[in-house]
């Protein structure tokens, strides 16, 4: 077992990764305060997880809740079911919320346990690569609006972290490819090497092979973990992890969330991002090539649905979080591993890159 | 005009208090960041304020929500219909919500604006008596549950509270009365002089005399504001300013919320936590008889509605927020001016209480 810390004063907490860890009881009850526990999971999970943290919980006044599946039930409809949830338990200020499962149940879990009673405990037990190498991670919670993506949430931090590799061996090919978008992102922001390792790696990445998938989740972990604890409030670097977000939300939210997963979203956006970047000559074609060839083999798209034109993004990104004042701000890139964040862009030239897109 | 200060370092923020302050710009402009605000307000203040406050912020980027009144509406559909109003104005992370109207219009807004894209600024501008003395001050925002009062909901500090008395000229003799039950419950908990003037002005208050109201809004907003500043996050002495709120919650909920205005039903319950509390012989009976009397002098209820027995009370009450871990603590009186949260107290004696509300 690796132990990384995300280092936030008392609001540090520890992200254990290994094999067989959700059948470990201490990593998860250490960071249990009361007696009280909500396990939160989908419809999914359920069948294949439940249970084992039901007796990992022995012992607790454990009750659970599951959700359907999928990214159009994160709503605030599907939040307020956890909030019943809670109130017919008679759940009080020291409940832990344990989330198991993927981005979506830990987002809906962590804010519900930023709202229950003004901020209760959350753990994260996330069984997706994405959400282990990224949502599980940073306290980043929410729920999205018919209107935009991730719009309703709060910044609250969970106890701990817990990726129990094995959990992947049950993840369907599509999610584990939605995974390495985020995986991919990290090289592409901040370490060049890292993403020469997984162009080097990704077919032993496909076929699951154990200490490949472990490196790629502690690097990530690693990486996230250190801009999480420069700027947890995302005032700076934090929005360097948004590569392809911008783009990648307005194609979660045009196309009807949860028919492209998040990281296909991610990807698509990733590489519009590299081609507006190229277009400004601050990234080589050949770089640009590099990172579309990489999703590709990672069985990702690397262009949005053709529905999408020039028009929608426009409309669509108008309202993204990263909108200040009026000005469209991008995250770039200068070069594979350098990422900025900038309303520096030339509009003629991101015309271009999302008629192109079209 | 008064100015008092809320001190919570980087969240400090002033109250200003006195006559047509809501006519003067610069106390509002001064707390907005950008250029994007949107009012929210309810369907009986809108008529009366909202243009004043219009001109007011003349030259922003302006919208308004205007929300049914009543605590019955203070549930996450309205909340929800705050967030759809600020996504179709396409308002950024660096908007700002202004909350004219009392404690639900109040704690509504301070709770979208804890949410809307993980935290936007907003200001108070209270115009009831209850909210102007207590809940547009200290940052408790939230929502209802249909199982249980303010259960969702954020600390989320405002930017400035502006208290314009001239407000209450139009507030209705009830609202008035229900904002006394909180003046009332400052005196109970920390300033037994404060008490004593209150029952030698009642009637004067009850008459709107201006200068009597502005003392009382100063005493209490004073007295909030240092218990706040010690204790931002409710972990000790901030309990105390629920004197009467798990008896007065539960007969919310118990009665559909709306029924009973916020005040009255703490009125009630501030009657039975003397009761309760002269049951352990730690108040005097003629101190709850002085209590009674000042409370029906304010034209405030002093018993529970008929409906409510012990076994209803028990059952709301067991899920109240300062019930920690099973044990249902209590705010009780030791002397008028001088209260405890407490769990040591005779379940005979509180069901003797119980019983004779009933």
């Amino acid at each position: 077992m690796k132990t990384l810390a995300v280092n936030l004063g008392v609001r540090s907490y520890p992200i254990h990764i290994g094999e067989g860890l959700l059948r470990k009881p201490e990593l998860i009850t250490d960071h249990i305060r009361g007696r009280q526990v909500l396990v939160v999971t989908n419809e999914t999970i359920a069948p294949l997880y439940l249970d084992t943290i039901r007796g990992v919980l022995n012992g607790f006044d454990l009750a659970s809740v599951i959700l359907p599946d999928g990214e159009q039930y994160k709503n605030i409809d599907t939040l307020n079911s956890v909030f019943t949830s809670l109130l017919e338990h008679r759940f009080n200020r020291r409940c832990t919320l344990v989330a198991l499962g993927g981005g979506v149940v830990g987002d809906i879990t962590g804010f519900a346990a930023a709202c229950y009673q003004r901020g209760v405990a959350f753990l994260q037990l996330p069984t997706t690569l994405l959400a282990q190498v990224d949502s599980s991670v940073g306290g980043k919670t929410g729920v999205n609006h018919p209107l935009g993506k991730n719009m309703i949430g709060a910044f609250h931090q969970p106890g701990c972290v817990v990726i129990d590799t094995d959990t992947l061996d049950t993840l369907d090919q599509r999610q584990l490819a939605a995974g390495f978008a985020e995986v991919i992102k990290y090289g592409l922001i901040h370490d060049a090497r890292f993403f020469t390792w997984i162009e080097q790696n990704i077919e032993q990445l496909k076929a699951r092979d154990k200490l490949s998938l472990a490196y790629a989740i502690e690097k990530s972990c690693t990486i996230k973990a250190e801009i999480v604890a420069a700027d947890e409030r995302e005032s700076g670097q934090r929005a360097l992890l948004n590569l392809g977000h911008t783009f990648g939300h307005a194609i979660e939210t045009g196309t009807g969330y949860g028919n492209w997963l998040h990281g296909e979203a991610v990807a698509a956006g990733m590489l519009m991002a590299a081609d507006l970047s190229a277009r400004h000559q601050w990234l080589p074609r050949s770089d640009v090539a590099r990172i579309e060839n990489l999703l590709q083999c990672a069985g990702l798209p690397t262009s949005p649905p053709a529905g999408m034109d020039e028009a929608r993004f426009m409309e669509l990104m108008a309202i993204d979080k990263k909108v200040l004042d009026g000005g469209l701000r991008l995250v770039l890139l200068k070069a594979i591993g350098t990422a900025v964040v900038t309303g520096d862009f030339s509009s003629a030239l991101l015309s271009q890159t999302l008629t192109r897109a079209a």
